[in-house]
């Protein structure tokens, strides 16, 4: 069917799929850069959505029981600006729409979780959108299975294109909703067949439909120009006739009407240009202005964007009615709980009583085990490391199609897909998710975990055998460059805690934060309780002096983790030499760095020797060894200058030089 | 059949494979660390496959037409470390087989490429080996093509476990594999059910026959205990009945034998004790003390390991009658071309006479413009930004099914298989390979970079839009951290060149190395050239100084890349005001590092204000900003603290303080 025959079928709905198409290659244009092509195709998918099936209320954006839309081919951004502004959200003005892509505008190139309401999470790094959404569907059948569906019973709807189903992440995803029978989670496949490059067939030749049901999920098709055709799959899709994720394939032409750039690459990722957005205007019947939508088709949208006023008020009448309305309160505020402190300090007192010699991972258990009980907000999980991980606490039950109540997720071998998965369950609210893995896995992460990071979400990564420490699994295993990379990434807590008590210290803050992710570096081997005092979070000051030199120091020994009790046996042995030398532990480089100067400088005095102490590269430790009051001091290194190797631990620690004796020797070195 | 019965129903065979296992269970007891159940396993499987199919010749590993095998599954290594010893590779002798995992010795955790010949690729972290093997099927197919099959001809086979095919990295291998019809590529799933928290059905419940069907793979089954129905699935899989790369189901029992511990994640990944081993002995009917092999059954092994010696004779008397001896025997060398060095200049005299002001992006497509017509051994590609890496040139041709000769790769939306397609395609020899996407997602393909850093692969990432420089795509496409990545990951060439002269070096220089990765990082916006000289390669010096100051500096400027261009504006303007200063372009602080004390002194001498400008953050700057020959410097840093925003370049570079004014005013500030 062309243009015109769809435009004559149903003009209703054409106008209102029009409007989002003008603005889309309007705002476009007016940046001089972005993606048109994407929002011309899908905009009839997208209108009969927003228009028949989202559960949403544009005069209540956070709405907690509403559908959650995500769009995971996120360069298509001006398809849910569009949809914002149209069906009436208040911060989408036009204004913003024409200052698409400009400085200081809610309208960024890709949509940004944060600046905009109805963002529901940061896409553009492709297939983030759809993985994440897995962790919208699983926090939503938890938080049913909590409160009932009376409080919670919502859709997640995510628009992926090709580019989000060729990346690795999309499999992790699709495997895990997959397994867990996410049936409120629902994937509108935006078919072009094109890429950047040209047509999908340059480089894939993948089933799709055939893949997504091999994972265990429910396939079908439409049209996506035949609005009919649409709704009546998304009605389908929507029906949950059986209890699997359902995918949609959407067959849609992209730049659709652009006489000479539809369906091709061409449409993709730049300004169509004046003369070919004249000959769509005509070829859509569009006879507006740039950036003029008609009162009439208006209206209808911001209609649309009311039609959910109703549900939503029968819902706050549940939520009021609710026994559990405070705690739901709070549990879908996202705020601390005030009996996280208790169970913090039971664990730090009980470890200054016993001073047991633990693995930090074994402490972070010792945390959980303290914590999981009286936080019900808590949603654990590994990549199928729970026995090394020790992420898994008595109380949790496994969350599955069978449990739901479960709160602990074998998330399988799916580093990148359990990440992304974290992000979505903070985004939906409700939950405080955690996960672990292999510190040096977070290279299978990183997408994920960079997004925690540039959206602000508190998630919790529990990365254990952290160094050379782990031993004979070899480098392949063994994080190097991996505490540089955390600490090099914005908005990131890095902790490398050195016993027990600094390993809740870690935890308190990380359930406590609000806009940060934290990652817990924990140690594989067994770990001395070297804290004598369990009362204030010496933590939160990023570093502190763990051990008092015996006068004046001379030497300040720095350290985290493992290497911290490295540093108090030098320190023993250089104090034995008549050399005052102060240990200070940092087990959070950015806390640290948060400091007043006064502070700082206390700890770290100038006029001292400093010799840091990390089985792991140089790179961030600079700043430290250079002081910052004037740079007299000398400073050293003891730590990994390159990749590590297969034999016990104790082995590489000695033939990599990161023992107490090479920490004397290269102090007394630099004494002169 | 339980085991009594398979030994009776094959001892001929039983016997070889029971040596696997004796050996993999007795070197993990004796490490006293390591994973027995996979190589216990798999035995059966691994001897029909080096018994009766794989093409190989013990007393020559490097022999170039060798069929490839890689064990995806790296935690197995004692699978291959058994294979290599019992064929009679030199290197395995059966004392390092006793120090598994032990220092100093070949036989590390997980197999590690070049501590052993026969360990074709390093493994451990999940789906690596599998998406490597793609490469090593490419570079096959490819080389066949330019060669002949009388010079190349041979399969890669490859082990792979549930963990493997997990990893979403493994889907895009498989696409990759399946569109580009590698029939010569043939994995056997290790399909015993078991992962590390338990059952596979815990976590997953994909249909993997169905999965790798829909993208394109011909799929076999057998009884992965059954020699017999082993070797008729692997002699199918080698028959090439049509021209889709072959996955084999292979049923089996992880830790195969043990009595309590089969089939369970307890045969996973710790020694099995002496006991059960006893046990386990008792039910193969090994009546051979640990690490014992008698002498018939080593007699037979060794027999299959010089099964391939008359095969690999016929070959080398092909070469030797081949007209192309000569440039095929330069080619599977690895050895750099001497036509490099006449192109490359070629390249920076041009622009030295005409200025040019482009991308250091385009700058990077004119130099392999100059070196991929007389460079035969390059093989090119993009994950689907091929018009925006600049990667493709116009000599290539596409390589596809259809025409094997093409050298460029269209990977498709998939970083992680791209970079480790790469890693393959080097291992297997004949090509230099390079391929491209945004830098900022190296965090999509970090698990393979790192591996080339690991291994020492002189592969070569073409990483551009390398920073806030390319403007309104925003935050989630602006690396900011990535440079710090990279620079923190060992044996890691990381470039950032200001202009086509530092281009053309950098990848001198990359194309040049043989045991180190390059990663280009390229801006998306024009710059000016820079450079006056086209001589001296002197970004091999990693720093340099690229305009002197007027008199003895009191400002020293250090920048990279895009930023080049701000300090010799804040150069100019300083020097106005009567400072003296010199502008120091960085390269590479990799090569830098690796000057001499003298050349980085007089580069970066004592006494000066330093100000380093980088559109990334601090940290890999900090020994820079130290100064190494005192510390009275004093220094500042003009770059980003945070992410990015969605604007244009220019206003992204003015809001973030990337400026020659502030540049200016900061120098100012710290004269005093």
């Amino acid at each position: 069917m062309d243009i015109a025959d769809r435009r004559k079928a149903n003009p209703d709905h054409w106008r209102l799929a029009a409007a989002i198409r003008a603005l889309s290659m309007d705002a476009v244009e007016a940046a001089n850069s972005g993606h048109p092509g994407m929002p011309m195709g899908m905009a009839d998918v997208a209108t009969v959505l927003f228009r028949n099936h989202l559960k949403f209320d544009a005069s209540a954006p956070n709405w907690f029981d509403r559908d959650r839309f995500v769009l995971s081919a996120g360069h298509g951004s001006m398809l849910i600006y569009s949809l914002l502004h149209l069906t009436g959200y208040e911060q989408m003005s036009l204004e913003q729409i024409k200052n698409f892509r400009q400085w200081g505008a809610i309208t960024a190139g890709h949509p940004e979780y944060g600046h905009v309401e109805g963002v529901e999470t940061t896409t553009g790094p492709l297939g983030q959108g759809i993985a994440t959404a897995v962790g919208f569907a699983i926090a939503e059948e938890s938080m049913r299975a909590q409160y009932g569906a009376d409080l919670c019973s919502h859709k997640t709807w995510v628009i992926a294109g090709d580019g989000c189903l060729m990346e690795g992440i999309s499999q992790e995803a699709i495997g895990l909703a997959g397994h867990q029978k996410l049936k409120n989670l629902i994937v509108l496949w935006d078919n072009n067949d094109i890429t950047i490059d040209g047509r999908v067939s340059l480089s894939d030749n993948t089933d799709q439909l055939k893949r997504f049901e091999a994972s265990g999920w429910r396939v079908l098709a439409c049209d996506g120009h035949d609005a009919a055709d649409i709704d009546r799959a998304l009605t389908d899709a929507a029906s949950g006739v059986d209890d699997r994720p359902v995918l949609v394939s959407c067959k849609t032409i992209i730049g659709y009407g652009a006489p000479k750039k539809q369906d091709s690459s061409g449409a993709h990722g730049s300004p169509l240009g004046a003369e070919e957005i004249a000959a769509t205007r005509a070829a859509y019947g569009w006879e507006h202005d740039a950036f003029v939508i008609p009162e009439d088709i208006l209206a209808d949208w911001r209609a649309i964007g009311s039609r959910g006023k109703t549900a939503r008020m029968e819902w706050a009448t549940r939520v009021d009615a609710s026994a559990n309305r405070d705690e739901f309160a709070r549990r879908i505020s996202g705020e601390g709980s005030e009996k996280l402190a208790a169970a913090i300090a039971s664990v730090k007192e009980a470890a200054i009583a016993n001073k047991p010699k633990v693995a930090t991972r074994k402490a972070s258990e010792m945390v959980l085990e303290a914590v999981n009980p009286v936080l019900p907000e808590t949603l654990g999980g590994s990549a199928d490391l729970t026995g090394s991980n020790n992420t898994k606490t008595k109380d949790l039950g496994i969350f599955s199609p069978e449990n739901r109540t479960g709160r602990y997720i074998h998330y399988g071998i799916r580093e990148h897909g359990m990440a992304a998965a974290m992000n979505g369950i903070w985004l939906h609210g409700g939950f405080r998710p955690y996960g672990g893995t292999f510190m040096c896995f977070t290279d299978y992460a990183r997408g994920a975990m960079r997004l925690s990071a540039l959206m602000g979400l508190p998630v919790v990564y529990v990365m254990t055998h952290d160094s050379i420490g782990l031993g004979e699994d070899g480098p392949t295993h063994q994080p190097v460059e991996h505490l540089a990379i955390c600490r090099a990434t914005p908005n990131t807590l890095t902790f490398r805690p050195c016993d027990v008590v600094e390993t809740a210290e870690a935890w308190e803050i990380a359930l406590t934060e609000q806009e940060t992710p934290s990652i817990l570096a924990l140690s594989r081997q067994n770990l001395p309780t070297l804290r004598e005092t369990a009362g204030e979070n010496l933590t939160a000051k990023g570093a502190y002096v763990l051990r008092e030199a015996s006068a004046e120091p001379k030497v300040v020994l720095m350290a985290t983790g493992s290497e911290v009790e490295i540093a108090v046996a030098a320190r023993e042995a250089l104090e034995a030499e008549g050399i005052p030398t102060r240990v200070v532990s940092v087990p959070s480089m950015e806390l640290f760095r948060d400091q007043d100067v006064d502070y700082r400088a206390s700890v770290l005095p100038a006029g001292t020797v400093r010799v840091a102490i990390e089985a792991a590269v140089r790179q961030p430790w600079e700043w430290l060894l250079l002081g910052e009051r004037g740079r007299e001091e000398k400073s050293g290194f003891i730590g990994m200058a390159d990749f590590g190797a297969s034999a016990p631990a104790p082995t590489l620690y000695k033939e990599f030089g990161i023992t107490a004796e090479d920490t004397v020797a290269l102090a007394r070195k630099l004494l002169g």
